[in-house]
């Protein structure tokens, strides 16, 4: 799928301008490169949903010479993310955070969290992925394990220390690059 | 979830104003409906796709304020609806045709129909919706007899008994408008 570029883009250009540390790639790069490395070897077929807009203005000769003229980004009633995996629904969204200390819980919307857990109840498996970019580790944490903390809490965000206690690092390769599906596995079968 | 209006959206109004016989709703719309009586009754978890996109401008003061200046549509490399029915995943693409005779085949992308192939081969239920707006039928083609007609002809459209045999009627109802879990019930469990 050709996946849109923007803004998602642009904060990729910006985190290689900002840290040489980072290793040049960004979560999202690196999840479709993964995707598609499933998807070529017909592991799983999991894609990213576009970015929803609405479109306010279009210059529409024919829909192939179509040109939006004016749109805006809306919030998503949905995660990025979903597909199946072993006859599995799979469903999450993934986030990065420059904090090396916690995930603030403002980077995903309620909606997101209430969609994920209605997953969850009817049998499918959710989660959320989240970087911790200056930590250089990616780990993946169970909707279950989400909303147990978010039960049990009212902070605003949840501490690097949840996330190594109940959640699973993503090991970084070279292909595929995020191996998520390695911690799904045992879940599955 | 909000859903792009345009070009759907024009498509309706073109068939609106051209025929009295139709209902007054197209398929798009109907199946939203149905998709969010069966959110709301937590039968289904099922959503339509954003419609993709490539953006090439944008007047980006924030992400809030941010405005699409230039942007196009793109071929999707999916189909447009997807999510999970009694723990599996449900997967499928909705067409209409103003032919009385057949569902002329270039309706469909050929990625699309490799992509419900691979759905179906994974063990999700994949299937296609094609609705004969003329004749006011709406019928449920699984992906295994899309495959079966498709291996065994040339032609460029399959005619509408193909459909009368080996396809499903989807009843008109109020709520929901258009009840095809129905026809999955018996799949499923």
């Amino acid at each position: 799928m050709v996946q849109i570029k923007y803004p998602n883009g642009i904060k990729k250009d910006k985190v290689n301008l900002m840290s040489h540390s980072n290793r040049g790639m960004n979560l999202e790069a690196d999840l479709n490169d993964t995707n598609e490395y499933y998807l070529y070897n017909d592991i799983a077929i999991i894609y990213k949903k576009p970015t929803p807009i609405t479109i306010n203005k279009v210059d529409y000769k024919s829909r192939r010479d179509a040109v939006i003229k004016e749109a805006h980004f809306i919030v998503p009633s949905t995660t990025d993310y979903n597909g199946i995996y072993k006859g599995k629904y799979i469903d999450f969204e993934a986030k990065e955070t420059k904090s090396t200390t916690s995930f603030p819980l403002n980077n995903i919307h309620k909606h997101q969290i209430e969609h994920l857990k209605r997953i969850y109840n009817h049998g499918g498996i959710g989660f959320i992925i989240v970087r911790f970019n200056k930590l250089n580790k990616t780990f993946l944490l169970f909707i279950k394990d989400l909303l147990n903390f978010l039960e049990n809490n009212t902070r605003a965000s949840i501490p690097y220390s949840y996330f190594v206690e109940k959640g699973y690092i993503i090991k970084e390769g070279l292909n595929p690059r995020l191996d998520y599906l390695k911690i799904i596995e045992g879940v599955v079968s």
